[in-house]
């Protein structure tokens, strides 16, 4: 690390000259947020046929999609969700603009009414625990805290969760009733989970019957470099170990089209499937089948949505590059980060090697650089290294990714260089 | 009634021609389905312009509608609902495609949350009973037979629910914690709350302080006669006795632009607003704006909406003539049924004299007629006279309403003559 060796005052020169960069970075009045991961409006821009894709209203199945009816969507949108996750039309529901949507839905199913016929309602339950792969889905976790579930964070490898942890969690404590996975390019950290722990993941032994898989593979196409990932098909390797109704698989449009205005899906085994469509048939008359006919108007076949991420990659990757190289020529090379290198997604996960997170996130805060808060990333929004930064460079634009790296690079040395000097 | 003062014999006489007449219509192969509230294709076609309305993807006010973000509804929407329903901007939500899912997913929020901060959820509550009007909206009394609450009838008056009924019932019983209405044009009978109604509900004093009054406005703008009803705002009577908080209004576009593809809304007091909106942001990033920016762009202000119904009325309100003719010289003036005329919605609902509606859904069925179930509109369905039936005249042609007329009165002379011979 570069301060190493340094005496006492060489470390406080460092600091003060730090201190000064800092200053006149902040009268440059940078107005940046990095803190979600919301696609540009350039990206949205590739996707504005489908605003005004014609559509009549029928599908090439004969539905009118203009009336009621359909509650699980139509074939057109199944077929290609099917073709597109390697999973059958009969094991995937589609629902309405919102994957996080039919991922607490589901929960509060799982609460009200249990995981199947004759399972207990989870509020019943006395306790109900989650396993919680940290870091991880800001949104995941804030679902479980607003049910008052105790979420217990399990560490991430590069091979995704700790399977020796997740096993010896579930197999011996019955109010654990499910975990959170991200299980490609995950959030954030832009990890792939391995063959070996998708294999575990399927052959898991939980002590609780109704322990739930939630698999939300929100980045399945959304690549960014040559090498994508791929990770084994999570059903098909339950239906190995006779165990496909433990878990659930969501995946949407929303940053292949429109996040506000896309298709969700979640898919499971057919038992699960059809209780879920009876429960749901309670719930609503039907999702919106118009957006489902016009994007299965605009993407006709999965290759059609290949060849679309490829022009999101293309605006998206470059950026990634710029943010890369400036942490790789500066804090990484200086020993004061470490990160991984993603392959897809949506995030760069940065951990300080010595810097206090929260006081990163402040410092570039009072610059200007809006970054997602500390420990977003964590249960309770605690990181217990304090060490986490997770950022989200597709909003903002080229140009400004320089001045993001300079203020964020100053900001991790200034908190460094206070904590070894205590 | 035309059977009066009749012998035994002149009855079975009477009983076998009907019989004939039955047996020469079933041979005609009859296949109509009167059975749901669903719009003709002719109505939905005139909503054809919204499907492929220009828009750019961004709201007047300045909204990335393609993006993250505005979980409460975009200001166009809430400002065209402020205006239909007369109700301030801010005491709206603006969710999805479906004001059902809506009330249920509020349900789900009491169950799990309670009504708002420091109540109860209503899932620790020993025992939970809801007021249903009957006859009533089948899918209401559906959601709360799902969670299993006791649902507890009440008798409908033309000028609403019997309000001395719903007085005793909320005032003695702290288990009611709520009551289902269709305030306009009733689901099924068509019927509009009376203004006294409507202040007797704003005055409720119920033994449950978590007791909340569930107002499905589904027929607001939905006239069919040029004496359309009234109702008050029951939004603002509930703010003269300072219980605004007790009241949630629903209302939708699905049977003004597309039942599968509308947009609904919740409207209560800023209050309550604030406590869900807050609940729904775990539930979801927010709803789909695009559909939203479309009505914007098709419907610019109320009068567009209430110019676009008469569009509806002049397909629809045929449909209901033929009907009502068909009854008034037929059934009504045999004195074989009562039914309510109504003056908008998209319900006839008959009452039997004596036929019993079980047995003339089953004949009208077996002559390819398909009836909604007997019962469908009473809790569990239990119709206690065995008397209702519901119409729904729109989605067939008017050509096929006469074949209708003819088999149904046919069907109601049937039973009620097989009544009188025991």
């Amino acid at each position: 690390m570069v301060y190493e060796g340094k005496t006492k005052e060489e470390l406080s020169a460092l600091l003060e000259k730090e201190r000064k960069a800092y200053e006149e970075i902040k009268l440059r009045g940078i107005n940046l947020d990095v803190s979600r991961g919301k696609p540009a409006p350039e990206q949205l821009d590739i996707s504005a046929e489908l605003l005004n894709t014609p559509i009549n209203g029928f599908s090439e199945s004969g539905i009118d999609c203009r009336n009621y009816g359909v509650l699980d969507g139509i074939p057109e949108i199944k077929n290609l969700f099917a073709e597109l996750l390697d999973i059958k039309p009969s094991e995937i529901f589609v629902g309405g603009n919102s994957s996080l949507n039919l991922m607490y839905d589901l929960i509060m199913k799982f609460m009200i009414f249990g995981t199947g016929e004759g399972a207990a309602p989870w509020k019943d339950a006395e306790e109900i625990k989650f396993l919680c792969p940290s870091p991880g889905y800001d949104r995941h976790f804030a679902i479980t805290e607003n049910f008052g579930f105790k979420m217990i964070p399990v560490t991430m490898t590069p091979q995704g969760p700790d399977m020796d942890e997740v096993e010896r969690l579930v197999s011996s404590d019955s109010s654990i009733k499910g975990i959170w996975c991200v299980p490609m390019y995950s959030n954030p950290q832009g990890i792939s989970y391995g063959d070996e722990t998708v294999r575990r993941f399927a052959a898991l032994k939980p002590a609780a019957s109704d322990f739930r898989i939630f698999w939300d593979n929100a980045y399945f196409v959304h690549h960014l470099t040559d090498t994508p990932d791929s990770i084994l098909n999570i059903l098909e390797e339950c239906k190995k170990t006779g165990r496909e109704d433990s878990v659930f698989i969501f995946a949407s449009t929303s940053k292949i089209s429109f996040p506000g205005a896309g298709i969700s899906v979640m898919a499971s085994s057919e038992k699960n499937i059809a209780y879920l469509t009876r429960l749901i048939g309670a719930q609503t008359i039907g999702y919106d089948k118009i957006n489902q006919l016009r994007h299965a108007a605009f993407f006709k076949s999965a290759a059609d949505v290949h060849n679309h991420m490829k022009r999101h990659r293309d605006i998206m990757y470059p950026k990634f590059l710029i943010i890369e190289k400036s942490l790789d020529e500066g804090l990484l090379a200086e020993g004061l980060i470490t990160y991984h290198k993603p392959n897809g997604g949506y995030f760069i996960s940065v951990d300080t090697t010595l810097a206090s997170a929260k006081r990163v996130v402040k410092l570039c805060l009072e610059a200007g650089l809006k970054l997602t808060p500390a420990g977003s990333s964590y249960p309770y929004h605690i990181d217990p290294n304090d060490s986490n930064i997770r950022l989200a460079p597709t909003f903002i634009g080229e140009e400004s990714l320089s001045e993001f790296g300079e203020l964020f690079s100053c900001a991790v040395r200034i908190s460094s260089l206070e904590k070894l000097l205590g």
